[in-house]
């Protein structure tokens, strides 16, 4: 058995959003993701086919939905159902935000 | 789309180590564990059939496995194979200790 810890290795300088699998099989999926300053490009809105489970572990973010923004700051979750059009509207220009988000394909 | 927090509503008067599920379906399972000076019990051993994805996220903890022993800190992780004996040797009595949980069936 080995640890790892989710918020080592957080690069200081990030061109682009950071996606780390952590874990991956037929149905679950387990990524970090750190962002430092980024959103969705302009007018990029995802929606993929898994379920999302995001939680915001450090720094802060905003994601908006068609039907409103929430900003999330450490410790706060959000399930976001397959084909929920979403984006990051923004995150922090202060420090890193570390995500952890779980995507599953069955519904809750 | 609402959000909830983690960290909130964290007991501070703890009897029993608290499971919430926070989603459930048929192969994965998101659960927040709060423990607060808890153990297992002596001479208890986990070995569920299913993989246990799990990181501390307050707190520190001491997992022991048949082959050693894992101090658990903020932000530290491990991947806890389905039927790999192990239990909760020891969470520190000073604050709550909050864990994520991510149980999944099929191997990685």
């Amino acid at each position: 058995m080995s640890k790892h810890n989710l918020f080592s290795d957080v690069p200081l300088n990030l061109p682009d959003e950071l996606f780390t699998a952590l874990i991956a099989t037929g149905t679950v999926r387990i990524s970090r993701i750190v962002s430092h300053g980024h959103a969705s490009p302009d007018g990029f809105w995802s929606a993929q086919d898994e379920h999302d489970w995001v939680i915001v572990l450090k720094g802060a973010a905003r994601l908006r939905f068609g039907d409103g923004e929430i900003e999330m700051n450490p410790g706060d979750f959000v399930n976001i159902p397959a084909r929920k059009r979403h984006r990051v509207e923004w995150t922090t220009p202060d420090e890193p935000t570390v995500w952890l988000a779980v995507y599953y394909r069955e519904p809750a």
